[in-house]
């Protein structure tokens, strides 16, 4: 993990019986590093988003979703997910749209850090411009995978990058009416939707929530912040 | 609502399209104002906790709690459970006993608000001393309901009584490790099994973690307490 990764993720981590190894994501590279201790250690590199079977797994959530909301008698016509290396937006695609073929898939990134909603645009994957700084440690991937983009470009809408003030709005929203505690990487879709950032006029729109890796104090932060409904 | 209900509670239910009627605890009965609105306007008092249904409702929290424990393979052998009329400890612990018949039961109430223990060891429904003050402001009704109390007698084992430290430290594990912003009341029983408060040695517990009506006040202090766990 980098360095800077929240403390609680850091711990949680331990406190599960994982051995988390720092790097300083500046200066060194996390696919070095797990290449030299898989070689080492004679172990397998899982890749968090460049790899099908990842891409299958967190698409899961997008079909469970749309069966729940199938099941409910709802029709999804639009789906805004978070996105880093964009594993989990191309399986939640793939599995929205596979019940519900005409559903919009929106992207939703930091500000400065929105290579998918780029790469869109381009046509093929091209990284951010990394310029200030985000609240959304999880959602730094310089660019999206080759094999997810394969998937981006055939499933989904376009993209929209959002600020940090947007994302604590969000999260003291979850805070307020959902119960859940989100840090802002997984905020950052429901700040899409709730701040009016993604365009259109959906009636029944899926909003993925992923991801509680926050110290308190960005959760303080949160929760002094004025919340978005 | 009581007038000091936490402002979370009282903006959630009006912007769910409910009227809210603020009365003062200490020098109104929301008994009797209920049943004034009721004659007045022809509507039927739905009692929180002093009516077999609203416990029947209430159970089936423990009853789909035993199901996912017993489809794991798990026994459940101790549950604990947020008790203030007794409403929803009487149901869960029905719904329990329905799969595991050898479970304990227990309740878990604020310091000086333990009518539930005092009733456990009097055999009767008795009003707890009201001594002091506890920031679990749903878990403030002065003695169990008699029809959840004829369900106590038989289903329960004990009770324990927590302080104010020990629930917003569980609250802080809540939020670290579940995930979940719990209001006091709801995140009593979870300070009662990771305090050590709850006797015994079981080996698979049940927790009901219910309610999440907290200001953002509340849940800072909460976020600044050491965690149980």
């Amino acid at each position: 993990m980098p360095a800077d990764a929240p403390g609680v993720k850091i711990a949680n981590t331990r406190a599960l019986g994982g051995e988390v190894i720092l790097y300083d994501r500046r200066t060194e590279s996390r696919e070095s590093i797990g290449l030299a201790l898989a070689t080492e250690r004679g172990l397998t590199v899982v890749r968090p988003y460049d790899d099908s079977r990842i891409i299958a797994g967190q698409g899961t959530a997008g079909l469970e979703a749309a069966r729940q909301a199938e099941a409910l008698g709802l029709r999804v016509d639009q789906a805004v997910v978070p996105a880093s290396g964009g594993g989990l937006i191309a399986g939640v695609a793939l599995g929205v749209h596979g019940i519900f073929p005409d559903c919009t898939v929106w992207s939703a990134e930091p500000n400065g850090f929105d290579d998918l909603r780029l790469s869109l645009d381009a046509g093929r994957p091209v990284p951010h411009h990394g310029a200030g700084s985000t609240l959304c440690d999880a959602l730094l991937a310089a660019q999206p995978g080759d094999i997810p983009f394969a998937v981006h470009r055939d499933h989904l809408t376009g993209g929209v990058a959002l600020d940090d003030s947007a994302v604590l709005s969000a999260m003291r929203t979850a805070f307020d009416r959902l119960k859940i505690v989100l840090e802002p990487g997984g905020a950052i879709a429901l700040a899409a939707m709730l701040s009016g950032a993604v365009p259109g006029r959906a009636r029944v729109t899926l909003v993925i929530a992923s991801g509680g890796n926050v110290d308190p104090t960005t959760c303080i932060r949160a929760l002094n912040a004025p919340p978005l409904a």
